[in-house]
């Protein structure tokens, strides 16, 4: 972190700190009763990569989402949640016929669009959990300080230098001790402002 | 156009200016001699609906884009033009397998992938032409005058109100008397914004 850089540069502290912004591609969090339906009763789930926020990881293993117009595979991210979800992007849900997706915090699934899940070993009919993830920025407590935000605020985010830059409104600060401080955006948000391999973005006023 | 609005509301004029955002999905242009090797010696162009752009047309006439790893069908775009052009969005070219789809202007496809393009009465293996649309706002001379712009500009463009509200930068001016004024967005850029239906941009500085 910047927090302790003399301001060399001569401009407000905030302008030189960045952080890495990393595309969520379409993927689902699993319930344990779901992974036992899914991959079959005690099946634990494989970690292929770790990601940025701690304890957080990619799996190996994969569900088929099938909706009215189309299916999809998607990872899933390990480990077991208390609510199954399925974070999408918009042309995801155009691609699996979903309409009203709504774009969401992750974990707040009330009322959302359900989809059939299909695994090797089992098939099941969620009945809610399929959301577009709002924008957001995770950060430590500590981070958030040196940023000047608290957690829920919702900020303006630049993304410079891609030929597609950008400023995302709308993304909310979600402050853990238990986070690493990374952007996340989705595939579409990914490809508006061509944000491909290591991107930087930085909190504007 | 409000060029001549007295300033009422005590601010630049500029801020109360807005323009219709439209969102263009993937599409062909094609040359005279594409036409009629794709649809049959002496085919014309089947006009299903009128686009913004005065004389331009969305066709009845489909051509499926055969890529590395995917196909898509894709409407074309008439009148015929000099040069035949695939535009795509980033999320289209990961479809088809086609990797670095340059970030251009329309017309400017030296140098950029082909692709095989496959109608009823024939195919055509295209040397170059896929682009992604650059962000653009079409114009008038005197939407230009109005705005304080002019042809080649590159300009910040507010989307507002969406629930995914950002700020499209490198966003190329257009200025012709065949224009009507309207900005064009991909559909991953439309998603990114959330601009679905009658949306409206406004140029900042």
């Amino acid at each position: 972190m910047y927090a302790n850089l003399p301001d060399i540069y001569g401009v407000n502290r905030r302008n030189i700190m960045n952080f890495i912004v990393e595309t969520s591609a379409r993927h689902i969090h699993l319930t344990n009763e779901h992974i036992a339906i899914l991959f079959g009763e005690g099946h634990a789930l494989t970690n292929k990569k770790d990601l940025s926020q701690p304890g957080q990881f990619a799996c190996e293993e994969k569900v088929e989402l099938v909706g009215p117009k189309g299916s999809l595979k998607v990872s899933v991210l390990g480990p077991a949640r208390k609510d199954t979800q399925v974070e999408l992007s918009f042309t995801d849900a155009r691609t699996l016929g979903l309409k009203d997706v709504p774009v969401r915090e992750s974990g707040d699934i009330a009322g959302t669009p359900g989809i059939k899940l299909v695994g090797p070993c089992g098939e099941i009919e969620l009945a809610e959990g399929c959301i577009i993830a709002m924008r957001h920025i995770h950060m430590t407590p500590e981070d958030a300080e040196a940023f000047g935000v608290k957690d829920k605020d919702v900020v303006k985010v630049a993304i410079e230098g891609t030929g597609r830059a950008l400023v995302f409104e709308d993304v909310v600060v979600r402050v853990s001790k238990s986070y690493a401080l990374a952007m996340h955006i989705d595939t579409d948000e990914a490809n508006a402002a061509a944000a491909f391999g290591k991107i930087f973005g930085t909190i504007v006023k």
